[in-house]
């Protein structure tokens, strides 16, 4: 099944993709089954939000070994990765399917797309076997982990480079029935292939973080584990990027400069 | 004003202090301005939840000279911060006022304390000014950034070193009315000083990191800014360690080995 969340009159709702129709439910199916709530609208009318807000969003650094050599040669990286060690990102960078990349004026350099799988957590984890962390993934989404290259290689942290206000596209909804280790990923830029690689190429498998999290970590439903990716690919203001990943759909976001618009002062709606 | 999560039959509630007693209110001060409940508890008797579970937990590293100095001495790191950069941290780590630390049983090494002021975000912030950077603070409280200091050192991120479940006590309220950069730190350990150092000390305040990382991020009510520590503090199991910070408030934990019972394969139960 695919789950999403969309904005009604503002406020977020849960529902049920089904052909060309979003069903709303009565609640959050993270939280148990909820029943549909008899309202349908169109799936090409609606505006989707982040699939989940997680209480922790997780990503995963340099799992494919083309990514993980690249940013061995060029200096950025001392080592291909031996252990899966997670790391993180930020809500206030989560957007939905559909809705702008907004690049901040000041950046320079290279401004890339990084797609990638996502798990969403179903249940909660704590020292989870192989078998325990596959029962415990309640679907799958595309994420697309938007970097700002010079603000990365230059700053203490990830602050700005990965995790300013739009950076994170989800969605577009979360697919409960699909392995995601036999997919394909491709980025599309305007239309246009520009990388494409098997989702299974991964140092390390999202079970195999989760087992290594959870010896420390509990893991709760609705966190999310951003699986890394294969290769980057320059945006420029006026693209439409696409990350299509087989078997789970396509996320797809209008990139813009932000000054398109005079520097907005009004903070971003919530996200949930 | 101080308020504060207590557990109530399983479920969080807030309260506000008020010398001994905590005033159940009927919702959350960050949302508006609640009722009290009517229900009163003794504060002696209460179980403290973290005062707030964050939408985005940001922390900043070295953030006071003399701390600066001794990384920059030991080689971990390359140079005092020019510029106010947040990290961030994980919320499966939070837990509230009187709870345990539990320390794993593989750690080796240093297992310290940091203590730490926290600010809580009251309203949302985008491109403030050092004003609205002030006016936007909600209250302030007490974090124990609780670090393992070989995984620190050796793992590619902090995932475990600074991430492991029960390492960020926070708490024990949120207090509105105090100036944060004229109080002092002390941290105590089995009741006896360790270290003790005037929160003014940073480089970089509180309202200097908001307006810095404003420029490009969205903050939320319920965010949390935890802006680092002068010292460090060696915990072993057995200990309590207090962060007492002037104004504000004292926030104990007692310190335990995990191999004290045997590990729990059980989930820790949802922090909200």
């Amino acid at each position: 099944m695919r789950f999403c969340r969309v904005a009604v009159d503002g406020r977020p709702r849960w529902g049920r993709v089904d052909g060309d129709a979003v069903h709303l439910l009565s609640g959050s199916p993270l939280e148990g089954d909820p029943a549909p709530s008899g309202q349908a609208l169109a799936l090409e009318t609606v505006e989707f939000l982040p699939p989940v807000v997680p209480g922790v969003f997780y990503a995963v650094g340099l799992n494919y070994r083309r990514h993980a050599e690249h940013a061995l040669s060029t200096g950025y990286a001392g080592a291909v990765p031996d252990r899966p060690e997670v790391g993180y990102r930020a809500n206030n960078a989560l957007i939905g399917h559909g809705a702008p990349i907004v690049k901040p004026v000041d950046v320079s350099g290279r401004f890339e797309a990084e797609g990638e799988v996502v798990a969403v957590i179903g249940r909660p984890l704590r020292r989870a076997t192989y078998e325990e962390a596959r029962e415990a993934v309640f679907g799958w989404t595309v994420g697309n982990d938007v970097s700002a290259r010079e603000w990365q290689h230059r700053d203490r942290t990830f602050w700005r480079s990965k995790n300013s206000d739009t950076f994170k596209p989800m969605g577009p909804w979360i697919e409960t029935d699909v392995d995601p280790l036999v997919q394909t990923t491709t980025v599309r830029v305007n239309g246009e292939e520009r990388t494409s690689c098997p989702t299974g190429d991964m140092i390390f498998d999202p079970y195999e973080y989760i087992v290594e999290t959870t010896r420390y970590i509990t893991m709760h439903p609705g966190d999310v584990l951003w699986m890394g990716a294969d290769s980057l690919c320059q945006l420029e203001p006026g693209d439409t990027v696409d990350i299509d990943i087989s078997g789970i759909g396509v996320l797809s976001n209008p990139v813009r400069s932000e000054s398109d618009a005079p520097p907005e002062r009004k903070p971003r709606q919530p996200w949930n």
